[in-house]
Formats: C-alpha cells, structure tokens, sequence
C-alpha cells in the first residue's frame, strides 16, 4: 500500500467508514488503476490537502456535483458523506438553492430530488434500527 | 423601488460597493427585467436568505462558476466579491483546486487563469494608488 | 401570499391545472423558498412577461430543457405543459429534430424518448378514461 | 453541386445572403467535408423542413446556442441572421431573459452581452453607409 | 432509398447487425426524419468518411459520449458496438480511466458504470447460449 | 523530486520538450499543488499507463477538450501535443469533423478554428526560422 493510498483511506474513512473499502471492492475489480486514483488523487492529495476545512470542502464536493447535474450517484454519494460530518440537511437545501440562480433551476430542482431521497434512506435505516430495538 | 429590489443592493453592495448602479446602468440599458432579476432574485432572494453565511454563499458562488466552465465574466466578478468580503487568495487557489477531481482539470486550470487575472488587476489597483501618493 | 406568488400561481395553472398546489406540496415541504421561487420568479416573473406569446415562451422552456439534456423530469413535466396550451406532438418533435444539428444527435434522442413517455402516458390517461365510461 | 448542397444554400441565403459562399471559402479551406455538412444537413436538411416555421427555427436555435453557453461566434451569427429575418431586437432580449430560468443566470447574462455587440456592430453598419451617403 | 441511407445501414451494420432496422422501427415511428438523419448523416456521412479507421472513430465515439455524461443509451449502444468490432474490454476501461482527468471523475465513473452493465448483459446471452446448447 | 512527478516530467516533455518546466514556472507559481497533480496525475498517471498508445491517448485527449467546448487553451495545448507525436493535421480535422454529430455543429465548429489557430502559428514558426537561415 502507498502512502498516498493510505491516507486516501484515512480521509475516506472519516467521510464514510468503510469507504475504502467499498471502493476497492465495487470499482476495483472493473478499473483497479481507477479506484486507486479515486483513493489516491481525490481523497488521499485533494481531501489531504491543507487550506479548507473538511466542512467546507464537503460542502464544494455537493455544489459541484449538483452543478454538473449528471452526477447523480456521486451526488448521493456525497450528500451522505456530508450529513455524516455534521452538515445539517437543511445546509444542503440551502446549497440547492443557491444554485439556482447560478446553474439553473433544474439543477437545483434534480439535487433536492437526490436529497429527498438521501434523506429517506436514512430515516429508514434509522426505523429498521429502532424495530430490531423494539423487537427483542 | 421595491422591497426587494432595496434588499437586493443592499447585499449587491456589501460584496461590492456601488454594485447596484453598475448592474442597472451597465445590463440595464438592454436588458432592463432581467437586470431587475439579477437584483431582486440573485442578490434580493437568495444572497438575502439565512442559512448559509454570506462567506459560504460566495464561495458556494465561485465554485459553481468555475464548475460551470462558461461564466468567465460572472467568474471574474464574483473572485473579486469574494476578496472583498475577505476570502484569502489561497482560499480561491484551493477552491480551484479542488474543483480539478470533480469537475476535471481543464475547469480547474481556467478557474486559477481567471483568478490569476483579477489578483493582478487588484495589484495594479494597489501600485497606481501607491504611485500617486507618491508624486504628492 | 404575495403578489407576484399570485401571479405566478394563475401563470403555471394555464399551463398545467392544479400546478401550484403540486409544487408548493411537493417540493415546498423539503425546500420551500426553492418552491416560493418556481412560483415566484419562474411563473410569476419569466412566464407573466410581456414579449413573447404564451406559445413561444413554452417551446423556448422545452427547447432549453432539452439541449441541457440532464433535466429529464423538468423536460417530461414542460412537454406535458406544451401539449396542454395546444403545442402539437409533431411540433415537439420537430423541437427535438432541430436540436440534433446544435445539440448533438444524443440530446434529440434523448429528448424524443421522454416525449414518447409523455405521449405514452397521455394516451394511456385517455384509455382508462374511456374503459370507465364503457363500464358504465 | 448536389441537390442538399443547393437547398442549403438557397435556406443559408435567406438567413444571411451570401451565406453559402461564405462557409465553402471560410470552413471550406481547412474541413471541407464539415463545410458540406453545415450547408447539407444543417440549411439543407434542418432549416429546409416542414413543420415549424423559419422564425420559429430561428428563435430554437438561438435559445441552443445561448444555452450551450459555449458557442459565441455561432450565437452571434444566428442572433444577425434573426435579425435579418424580422425577428426584433427585444425579441432576442426575451429569449435570453427566460433562459435565465432555465440554463441559469450566466449563461442569460453572456447571452445579452454577445446581442448587444451584434447590435452594435449593425448600428455601427448603417452609421458608416449613412456617412458614406453625406460625404457624396 | 437514397444513396446515403444504404450507405448507412450498411456502416451502422458492421457495428450492429440488423442496427438499421432497429433505427427505423424504434425511432422511426415516432421522428421519422430524426430516425433517417442518423442513418444518413451519422452512419453515411460521418462513419463512411476515409481518414480515420473504423475502430478509431469507434473509440471517439465512445470517449464524446461519455464526456457529454448525460448520453447513457447512447454510450451503451455504441461501448456494445465497440466490443462488437473488436475493441476489448480493457480498452473501454482505458478510455473512462484517461475521461477522469480531463472531464472529471463523475464522468469517468458513470461511464465505467455504464461499461459494467454492457459487459453484464452480454455475459448473461453467452451463459443463456451455453445453457440452451447444453439443454439440447 | 517524488517518483510520480519524475514520471511526469517524461511523459510531458515526450509530447511537447520543455512542458514540465512550463508547468512548474507557469502554474506552480499561483497554483503549486495543482501544478504538481498536473505533472503527477495527469501526466505520471494517466499518460504512464499502459493499455492505449501514446497516439491513442492523444487523440482521446483531443476529443475530451473539443467536446468539452470551455478548454481552449488546453485544446489549443494538446493540438500542439498531437502534431508533435505525428497525429497529422487533417487526422485533427478528421477528429473535429466526427465530433459534429455526437457534441453538435459548434463543438466541431470552434474545434476546427482552436486547430486552425495552432496550424497558422506553426507555420510562422517554421517561416520565422527559414528567414532567419537566409538572412544568414
């Protein structure tokens, strides 16, 4: 293992647990030398870099792939990652919004449409929980 | 002048002073509705929302633009917004490079060439006001 | 309500009955000044202009929508939009057929595809429609 | 000289006269083929078919190309070619207004600044025939 | 039928068998011109030009595509064609790894997506083959 | 020197001599990390790789940028790149040409003026050095 894929996993990790993981397994048996540069280059040069707080890159992280607009899966992604962190989902309404004006209304229509149900997702996790809880 | 209209340059000019009058003079001679948008929605609306704290907003704002690829003008003017209200240079540096993994390389590149381009207008700003005290 | 919401609500209800109560129930509980705009700034400012006809100013939506080509659910609800003020299906069409020389041949394509959905869905409608007349 | 190649030239014309000749010695010299393919397929087959009338293609096709965003000498050609065809200057202000909607507002704002330069280069036109005429 | 259209089902042949028909009757319903363009122009202009090799522009398509990211049918009709005219799969994955540095990861992990789902089901027809020979 | 930048620094002077000091001059100044991700991912990556030819590689990158349509300085870049490796001058138009039909008419459109641009001051260079010979 490098050094950079090492930290790459550290950053991931602290976004996703397990994210490394996951990237190795689903991505790395199609495109192996693509899943070590995710891990590398994304999270072990860009979320490794000094400068912005882990908040606010997260933060960017969303806004640019709602700004793309054909990033879906990477959005959810991400958007998940950010409420791991500490991002209120309120937060990331609000970046939808703003994008708006910027990007477009549909951008901005289609990210609250992949929040909606990045919050659904959770909230059902969290009830399955709660009935495993109550069940026993 | 409406409500919105008011909070819209009120905002407009934290970011930039005098930004209102640029905006109705310069795309208000052609475009008079939507150079009220600009002002009512873009600056009035979302720039007036809570949320978010207008730091955020504007780097949420350059980051987009960047993104997007094909906003130089709007992207040269925001960086400037963004230095006024006292994001540091580095933090524009690291937006863009950031943005590389997401958006690719070529967004990355043009965003620090436009950024390049508005520091050393600033700077040249700077000299000639050095220049002329100066002379005195 | 405000009176530009007003406006805005008399403006999206011509082109689809019922449509502001779909969008301040839909998206205005997850994100509701987003859903305050669509009304406000979308119908109640853009579609109450002056300028072009209703007519016009719907191709122009659809044919934006298209060219984007990542906003399929926006596309699918504003062709529906189209066809509901008396623009054709041929008329979509021929949008889509025009947009393969500007936007590339995937952008028409893909613009045709969820115009058949629509059609496909519409003449559905019209078949359980009259199954339950016949019933009768 | 096939029989697309002369009803793209024929449509070309009518848009902008002189229009064939213009793209065979400009494009023709370095991409010949893509020169036969603009007059053959985007004048001859697109712009020569039924269904949608020539304004109504020519406002399509302005609203593409300013919501592509990325296309200003086609965007300034075809802005000159409505022009040329009746279609009025507030006409070309009300398309990139309602795109600002859709594609967002940058591309709406690049959209009015590439009109005004094509208005001013006409009016600047007509200033120099009418001071040819006074210096007679 | 006209010389280009034969032209292009037989281009659109050697990519896909029986591919003409497949354009005619799925598309050709609906947008008969659209559907006559992509053979005409697409398969009988573009892909009978000499200058690139048939598998060269095959790679091209693929890499336009999937940097346009929001062209998924596309994309995975011609990776199909592709891997049809020898191409392997390697060289697909290839192609979105070096996507991610210029268009962004996104866009280069959407396409090895999409690369996944075609190499799934056409391992899925080899395995129903096998099972129905073994059968016999 | 890390092993990846030294990589780097081969792979980009292959395509164009000198490029890594351009880089490092250029862009490390403003730009230091990213400056290094350009020499170490793109270059020490995705160009070290094995599985496409350098050819291959170039030409993709080509396509990538005119697709893109927002990278004329790194299309212009790569054009450069791609005659020095002998990817001819009508193969670059070749390549333009295909993109006509998957990115659209002004994708191809502004890839063949980027291409014209760079072959002009090729050809002034060559001029520029045959006349400083004779003046000898």
């Amino acid at each position: 293992m490098t050094k950079r894929l090492e930290r790459g996993s550290t950053e991931i990790n602290k976004l996703c647990p397990g994210g490394d993981q996951a990237v190795l397994k689903g991505l790395g048996k199609t495109a192996p030398d693509l899943a070590n540069y995710v891990l590398e280059f994304i999270f072990g040069d860009l979320y490794h870099r000094d400068g912005l707080e882990l908040k606010t890159k997260q933060m960017l992280t969303v806004t640019i792939l709602a700004t793309l607009g054909n990033a879906k899966p990477q959005l959810a992604y991400h958007i998940n990652c950010a409420l791991n962190i500490g991002i209120s989902r309120s937060e990331i309404i609000d970046i939808m919004t703003h994008i708006a004006g910027y990007a477009g209304f549909p951008a901005a229509l289609n990210g609250v449409n992949t929040a909606k149900e990045v919050f659904a997702a959770r909230d059902e996790k969290v009830l399955d929980k709660e009935n495993e809880t109550t069940k026993e």
